[in-house]
């Protein structure tokens, strides 16, 4: 039996897979598909990391993309459970694996530089904003800075990623200036970034960046990303990702 | 004789005021018109200033949103001069001066957080980025870091400004990194960015950015601004300016 009770069997926006998901834990959101699309990855082979990975969302989706390994961490062992069970029905065993553990230690786990490309959709909340904490541990440890922070996320990330290798994030365009300043004191240089707009005339409400270990300076910022037309219909540019 | 040979008499993009330009000195772009329309300005009266002021493009526009004075710093004695006959001709000798003078002592000149807004569209190119170097020094002292960097900017901005005042940049978006750090370093906490795409779904080519000194932390990043449309003709957002 894959799917316990409480939980239910999701669509991956399109994809051909499915994904378990409950209302107990955080259901994946449109910006693990979002940075699933945005970051780079190497097509036929490859090791890529995702960190914070939850039910799984973000390694099922990079799937469709890679046919390398693709290793989740995530500290819930329900998750980890979930992400896991997920991955066997979608059969992807031998490419995707979500290991129980903490991001701070990661690498240690993992091993240092050896990987070609990490995610991370972290928690985007501090752990003092507690006007928005849920009161279900299970989401306020995936929305809040709890258990790790940004700047674990990004010490992790620099870690087990190679010379050259990418890493990219997805969070609140609010914290811009802390994900750049701390992508930089860990020598991940920002190459990349998007901004991510529900409609057009809106404020920017996600943020997308990727950069490079030991890479170069010169950040490029890809055009805007739109995700409503006026009339609540996607976009051309959304539709494009939810068929991908 | 307020318009000398090899000079000629410009429009200011759609308002009624006219500016002296000539093609042995640099030249106003829309980036001057873009920062004086982002840029928050008291209206009824205040005190700005504008760095790197030029031929004083931005003190003009910026004349037909705010009441308040406009001081432009110019380095160059000739655009100085080019300036002020701009301004006399259109009748704001009231309002606008140009000074003849160095960005980096300008507070001591000028006098230290006494004024509510500062602007400033620095040169975009680094000293040493030899291969875009133009031949005619007018050009280059105000094209390339020669004479004044983006940090001697940010420093004087933020010594010119008053507590809670504003300060607005206009830049290249390579540059986005280099502005946030030494903005957050000078004490100017970004507030306002807002990116300037030339079409869509090209890469953004300009960033208009925004601080508050001595400000809370927490930046907003405005909708995207597109210039031209897929038939090169111009935007409704950017008719609005240019009709403003």
């Amino acid at each position: 039996m894959t799917v316990k009770q409480g939980e239910r069997l999701d669509d991956l926006l399109g994809r051909p897979g499915k994904i378990i998901q409950s209302d107990d834990v955080f259901s994946f959101s449109l910006d693990a598909v979002l940075l699933a699309e945005f970051v780079w990855v190497p097509i036929q082979k490859g090791k890529l990391v995702d960190l914070c990975a939850g039910t799984g969302a973000i390694p099922l989706f990079l799937s469709y993309r890679t046919k390398g390994t693709v290793t989740g961490v995530e500290i819930q062992p329900r998750l980890v459970d979930m992400a896991n069970r997920s991955i066997a029905i979608n059969e992807l065993d031998e490419r995707l694996h979500i290991v129980e553990g903490d991001v701070k230690t990661a690498a240690s786990r993992l091993g240092h530089a050896r990987y070609d490309v990490v995610t991370c959709n972290p928690p985007y909340f501090l752990a003092n904003e507690t006007s928005l904490r849920n009161q279900n541990e299970h989401h306020t440890i995936a929305r809040h800075e709890v258990l790790c922070t940004l700047e674990d996320c990004i010490r992790s990330a620099s870690q087990l990623v190679k010379p050259g290798g990418k890493v990219a994030f997805v969070h609140r365009p609010e914290r811009l200036l802390d994900i750049l300043t701390l992508m930089r004191a860990y020598r991940i240089e920002p190459k990349r970034m998007q901004l991510v707009y529900p409609k057009q005339g809106r404020d920017a409400n996600t943020l997308l960046i990727e950069g490079s270990k030991d890479g170069k300076a010169g950040l490029t910022i890809l055009p805007p990303f739109i995700v409503y037309e006026e009339d609540d219909t996607y976009t051309s540019d959304m539709r494009a990702i939810l068929d991908a």
